[in-house]
C-alpha cells in the first residue's frame, strides 16, 4: 500500500472508532449489552442465535442486527423465531460491518425495552477484527470441522474477542480434531479468553453459553 | 466510503490488475497453469493440496504459493510432502493475496520446469474475489459443514470461480445438508460452473479433481 492509501484508511478507521464510541455510550445509557459475533462463514452463528432466541426469548429482551454481504438470509431465519426486532444490514460487498451501519440499525430498536443486542457480523475471520462496532465484547465462534489451528492462523480476531465458542462439538467423533491442541493454540494467542464448547445443533453446552450471557447483562462496558 | 477513499481504492486495484496481467503473460510464456484456490477458513484447501501433491507429484511438476495472514502453517504442511518449491506468502493482516506477492513468489520458482502452480489464498470468501492474481482460473472450495447457502451468501466469489469443489462429503451423514438445495443455490449464481464433490480426507472424488487438473494443463489462458 502507498502512503496515501494508508492515510485514507487511517482516516476512515478513525471516523469509525469515533462513531463506535458514540454507539457504545448510547447503549450504556440504556443499559443494553451488545455482543459482536464473528466467525468463518458457516461456523454456526445464525444457528446459535436461533437456539438462543428460542430458549431465552421469554427471559430476556433480545434484538439482533444481522449483517451480510449480499442477502437477508440470516435475518429472515431469525425473524421467524422472535417478535423482537431483527435488523438486516447488507454491506454491499464489504467484508465487515461498520459502526455507522450499527448506529443506523439501532435507530429502529427500542433500546429502553431491550436487554441484549446481538450483532451478527459478516462471516470472515480477518476484516471484522479491525472494526469496532461499539459492542461490549466480541465473541468469536470457530467450529470443529474447521480444524484446530484457526486461533493461530487468525490471531488478531482471537485476541480481540473476550470469549471464544468452539461450536459443532457433535462432529468431534467424525473428524480428525485434537481438542487439547485447539485449546493450546487458543491459549497461545489469548491466555485469558473465556472458552465455551457448544453444539448449537444438539444443544450441548448451551446452558453454559446462556449463563455467560446472563453474566454480561447491564454490564458497565469498558472499551 | 468517501469519494476520495473510493478513488484511492480504484487506483490500488488498477495497479494490481496491471501486475496480474504481467503475471498471466509470464505464466503463459512458460506454459504454466496457475490456479487460485479460495474458500472459507477450514474448508480444506491445504488438505486437498496435500493429497494432490502426494498423488500427482510424480506425474506433474507442481509448485505452490501458500498465502496466509500471519503464519507459515500451510506452507510447512505442504513442504513436508513435496520436493517441489513451496513459497510462503504472509499478507501481514491483509484479507487477501495480491498480484505483487504472487509475482515475487514466482521469482523463486523455475517456471521452465513447472506445469502447475497452486496459489492457496487466504481463507476468506469476500476479499479474494476482487483481486486478480494472474491465475488461469479461480477454484472455490466450500465444505459440507458450512451449509448449503454459501453460494448465495458470497455470490461474487462463486461467480468469479470457474470451478467449485464441495468438500468434506464424508460428513454428509452427520450434518443437516441438502445436496440438491446446495446445487440449486450454486446454479442460481453461476449456471456454467464446473462442480466437483470431494472428500480430501477419505479420497472420494479426487480422481475427478485430478482429471479436471489434467484438462487445464498448458491451457492458453483467457482473462
Amino acid at each position: 500500500m502507498t502512503i496515501r492509501t494508508i492515510e485514507v484508511r487511517e482516516k476512515v478507521m478513525a471516523r469509525n472508532d469515533e462513531l463506535a464510541m458514540q454507539v457504545r455510550s448510547r447503549l450504556r445509557d440504556h443499559g443494553v449489552t451488545a455482543l459482536n459475533l464473528v466467525s468463518s462463514p458457516g461456523a454456526g452463528k445464525t444457528t446459535l442465535l436461533e437456539r438462543t432466541l428460542a430458549d431465552l426469548g421469554d427471559e430476556l429482551r433480545i434484538a439482533v442486527v444481522a449483517g451480510d454481504v449480499q442477502t437477508h438470509n440470516d435475518a429472515s431465519r431469525l425473524e421467524a423465531l422472535t417478535d423482537r426486532l431483527v435488523q438486516a444490514v447488507v454491506t454491499g460487498g464489504a467484508c465487515h460491518m461498520d459502526a455507522r451501519q450499527v448506529s443506523t440499525a439501532l435507530d429502529a430498536i427500542d433500546l429502553e425495552r431491550t436487554d441484549l443486542v446481538f450483532i451478527e457480523n459478516v462471516g470472515n475471520l480477518v476484516c471484522p477484527a479491525s472494526w469496532d462496532l461499539g459492542e461490549a465484547e466480541k465473541i468469536v465462534l470457530f467450529s470443529v470441522p474447521e480444524g484446530e489451528d484457526k486461533p493461530v492462523k487468525y490471531p488478531r480476531m482471537f485476541r480481540e474477542a473476550g470469549c471464544a465458542i468452539l461450536n459443532k462439538t457433535d462432529l468431534l467423533p467424525h473428524v480428525p480434531f485434537d481438542l487439547d491442541r485447539a485449546i493450546a493454540y487458543l491459549r497461545e494467542v489469548n491466555p485469558d479468553q473465556h472458552l465455551i464448547l457448544t453444539s448449537a445443533l444438539t444443544g450441548d453446552g448451551l446452558e453454559v453459553w446462556y449463563a455467560y450471557l446472563r453474566s454480561k447483562l447491564g454490564a458497565a462496558v469498558a472499551e
